[in-house]
């Protein structure tokens, strides 16, 4: 079963307190692709300009994700530059530069519609709407957000809300979206906006998934040098999103999310492990499988 | 088994963004005790000044506790007044009347000094230090401090690490007492300066507890309301040393400890339900057992 995922694809320079790196491969849908390619093939809708590297088309098509829906005009990519503070939590984005990504309209190339599992990772909520407009009843839908739109576009993207399963948001987003101090409340306010489960990511402290009546909470991996955080988001809701295409069959329910959750955060927890796709590069499956039971054991007392 | 517990006992007056109440019991080991006394019987160390109303020490005996260690003595009470902001996360100390504590020299009655298990209760580490001296080869000692403590006492806190097997603190502490951004470096970094064990509690983000090989992530109970955070951490260890010193034959382990910090967070999400000891005072065994249960179930992905 393949995925369907729309989001950006980009050329990111990044700045840690210890490396800086230009040209990176990035994008929402970059992450989220190669991560979900971990686990079924991925359809990917996007637009990328005529300056976009060969090399990482090659790499998309290397782990299997399906570029036909991936547009390629005249111009330049998509461009974002972001600084890391001290703590590597707290981030300053330093330039973005749209380009070619400021006239795009998604577009479904046949055979992508009929997906089962849709994943509309972080873009402008318009957009995301654009494509679920095209999706022909989709099983599953889970739409990934950030402050941005909740500053500029909350009409829009509570629009969205109606229309998708899940959201993916941060602890910051969580509050700043419900105006609530406790992610507990924040969770079920948000629940209470339409999508029937939210998954609030904190950082090293995990993340939180809620529905209306149940909760899970997910442990972050002990990680004592953290390279990059970029991506981490995008990467977590391309595993949560690869897996229940491949490994979930029928209607999904509270424990196949409560599993996705926990691949999702396997691959997020390499994922930052180096800058860009690095780590996703050279990770190989029998990595992913071990550090899925390391997860299982750091929550455990009943060993 | 009983467990010896040294710390303060106080009449506090807290102030919530919602609510202000003065005159409460109050003080570590007045917490740790009650938490402690659901699991075994206690042996309290402290000092009160003949302010301190009989009905606080009527409750400590219906609790089981042993009050021949806790010395009254003509003058006042140790008093301590704070305030919670908004998210009820940040505190502010309005004042501290040391009273009788300033001349306080803790003493262990006949009996005491066999315990095996030790809860040093967040006093200075120079008291916690004297408590031990008269402890006649311990099994098991446990060690909660503070800011304040890391801030003007560090050289006898370092002390005081070499001799005991476990250290609580909180995240924002362990950061101020190591040095470290990451708490998996800073659990590891303490872990070498003495205990073989240390909890890291997080607030609404659980706790983490660590050995020099071993992990374990605690998840928070979703409570929506908290009312008083006050006592949080001396409730959480009170119920862990409780668990130890009845449940637990022979040598402390990682996996004892994993479930013994898993007591505490049940005994710590109940406290934080009202002000003061007030919802202690009517918690029942069975109410404790079931929210066990529902902490096995946070963490759960193999459902």
């Amino acid at each position: 079963m393949s995925v369907l995922i729309v989001g950006s694809v980009a050329l990111d320079s990044v700045k840690t307190p210890i490396e800086e790196h230009s040209d990176l491969l990035g994008g929402s849908a970059s992450y989220a692709s190669v991560s979900a390619s971990f686990f079924s093939r991925v359809n990917l809708v996007g637009i990328v300009g005529t300056d976009f590297p060969q090399a990482h088309l090659d790499y998309f098509g290397s782990r299997g994700v399906d570029l036909r829906g991936l547009q390629v005009v005249e111009g330049k990519t998509f461009r974002w530059s972001g600084e890391y503070m001290w703590d590597l939590n707290t981030r300053e984005t330093r330039s973005v530069e749209l380009n070619v990504f400021e006239h795009f309209t998604p577009l479904l190339p046949e055979g992508y519609e009929t997906a089962r599992i849709v994943l509309l990772a972080n873009i402008a909520p318009s957009l995301q709407a654009h494509v679920l407009d095209q999706a022909k009843a989709p099983g599953f839908v889970i739409a990934d957000t950030m402050d941005l739109w909740i500053n500029i576009a909350r009409g829009d993207l509570e629009s969205l809300l109606k229309r998708v399963d899940m959201l993916i948001l941060n602890d910051s987003e969580a509050r700043q979206f419900t105006g609530e101090t406790s992610l507990i409340k924040a969770g079920k306010k948000i629940i209470g906006m339409g999508p029937r489960f939210v998954a609030v990511k904190k950082g090293e402290h995990g993340c939180l998934l809620f529905s209306e009546t149940e909760f899970f909470s997910c442990p972050a991996y002990p990680l004592e040098d953290i390279h990059d955080p970029t991506g981490a988001g995008d990467t977590f809701a391309g595993g949560l999103a690869g897996y229940l295409a491949s490994r979930v069959e029928g209607e999904v329910g509270f424990a196949d999310l409560r599993r996705a959750v926990v691949w999702g955060s396997v691959m997020a927890s390499f994922n930052v492990e180096a800058f860009s796709l690095e780590r996703l590069r050279t990770l190989v499956q029998p990595e992913i499988e071990a550090r899925f039971g390391e997860f299982r054991a750091l929550a455990n007392f009943d060993c």
